[in-house]
């Protein structure tokens, strides 16, 4: 799992600030999360071949989350894309799409799908053999969504020097690593988990911005291998957070904890402040391993 | 007269040059001409006073003249502006905004004046005591208009050493300058012409983007101190020019050469060229005053 942060501020565009976007690589997709104005911009600063985006997941419909969305599909008709391309989003963010290239007659000649979001249920987004994307319901001022991206859970590990045990045909190692009972050459059913061990712990990244602190969300993202959480505000302007819907970063440390993740990022800084190591000093007094989110900062996991 | 260009490059923002979008400050108002995306970033680094633009004119609705306006707009309201701003454009510019504020419940705390445009003939936009600003009607792919920024005359040019040959009363040079015949304290009426010369030239600006070659625009722009006139193309690729509604450098120069303007300043330039000095080059062939638009290039009159 590889994660670029094309910009993680709140509010406006600055000169040396973006506000949110970022691409999550996982398992060969490269899903495009929120849209800020700027972003075609920050994808080819941080050289991301815009081919491969092919699903793009918009939060809510606050300009810093969404505005460079129109800019990115147009661009995208402009170098003669031919590869379909997925919105998921809010109600209303196809008719902000639409209206804009109609006005400009400017019609994508490339497939382009919006998947409008309304429940505040978690819903399924998008599902393969081996990943799967799901909205988590947020609590700010208007509608948002985070989204939880999961891999299933792979192959079983064959344990090489078990197997060499048995005198099972090679064929049939891939059923092993399926989990199944086989037949070994001498007529003998071989139990699974005699040649097998558990498959690797399937990584999994929740997004969650913007939102109030929200304990709800607790449940869903339990033991989430990398936890991304807004924290606009430090614990001094916490009379800020509630009435705007934002969290403080010990509230983002709180959900960290509580859902047992194994790694906090922060992001969506208020640039009131002089240094964004605020953040994490405040958060690392209630969960301990938290990073900072930047723009053009990478994280592999 | 002083114009900065925020951007000034064709299609898509890239990662060293902006799409189009200039401030003209004239007579102490500065005037916003197109708002491609990033137009409010390059305002900040330009460090141009977001409160001291009230008049924002978009010559048409392709993105990158016009996907920076929202999150301009949506700006000034997170910096609690509370001035005016009329945005003049065309048919359907209104619908755009609205409808993006209205699914963010970012509804503006200041008054925001939309002026929708569909007429085919000049329209006079702005007026006040010193300056007027009319459309340019273009030819383009989508209606598109161009801006005619003009001072109007001002007062006659006092000729101090006539003038002390009459006994005229200090308090008339007012009027004198506003071209009246005065009465002297000697009871005798002073002919104008006798004690003043003409007003400075008042000076002139004309933006014309994007346009294909338009030779109905030259009476209209006809002596303009300034010409901005779009050279997407090099003459090399003048097939291109023709179906896209775009100009090349020559046919630009051919414009500022039949207009007699005094300086042409070409821009919107495609980035396929390896220089933009070409586009000066080719443009020399047919008219002398020829200058490049670069972003965050400052020219003064």
């Amino acid at each position: 799992m590889k994660l670029t942060i094309l910009g993680c501020y709140a509010a406006t565009p600055r000169t040396f600030t973006n506000p949110t976007s970022q691409v999550l690589e996982i398992n060969n997709h490269l899903f495009l999360i929120d849209c800020g104005e700027g972003t075609q911009v920050e994808l080819r600063r941080n050289k991301i071949k815009f081919s491969r985006i092919k699903h793009i997941f918009i939060s809510h419909l606050h300009g810093d989350h969404c505005f460079g969305l129109v800019g990115l599909i147009s661009t995208f008709r402009l170098l003669n894309r031919e590869t379909e391309l997925h919105v998921y989003g809010p109600k209303g963010i196809k008719e902000i799409i639409t209206l804009q290239l109609k006005l400009s007659k400017s019609w994508t000649n490339y497939p382009l799908f919006f998947h409008e979001l309304n429940s505040k249920e978690p819903e399924l987004l998008f599902e393969d053999e081996k990943v799967t994307v799901e909205t988590i319901p947020l609590n700010h001022r208007i509608y948002t969504n985070g989204f939880l991206f999961k891999e299933k859970p792979g192959p079983r590990k064959l344990l090489i020097n078990e197997i060499m045990k048995y005198n099972i045909d090679v064929s049939l190692y891939q059923s092993v690593k399926m989990g199944k009972d086989v037949e070994s050459n001498d007529g003998e059913i071989i139990p699974n988990h005699l040649v097998t061990g558990p498959p690797e712990k399937p990584m999994s990244y929740a997004f969650c911005s913007d939102t109030a602190y929200y304990p709800e969300i607790i449940a869903q993202i339990l033991n989430t291998t990398v936890l991304y959480h807004e924290s606009t505000f430090l614990e001094a302007n916490k009379e800020l957070a509630a009435p705007t819907k934002h969290s403080t970063a010990i509230q983002a440390a709180q959900i960290a904890k509580d859902a047992k993740v194994e790694k906090l990022i922060l992001g969506h800084f208020s640039t009131r402040y002089p240094s964004i190591q605020l953040f994490k000093e405040e958060a690392l007094t209630t969960f301990p391993n938290v990073e900072l989110a930047d723009d053009g900062k990478i994280f592999t996991f």
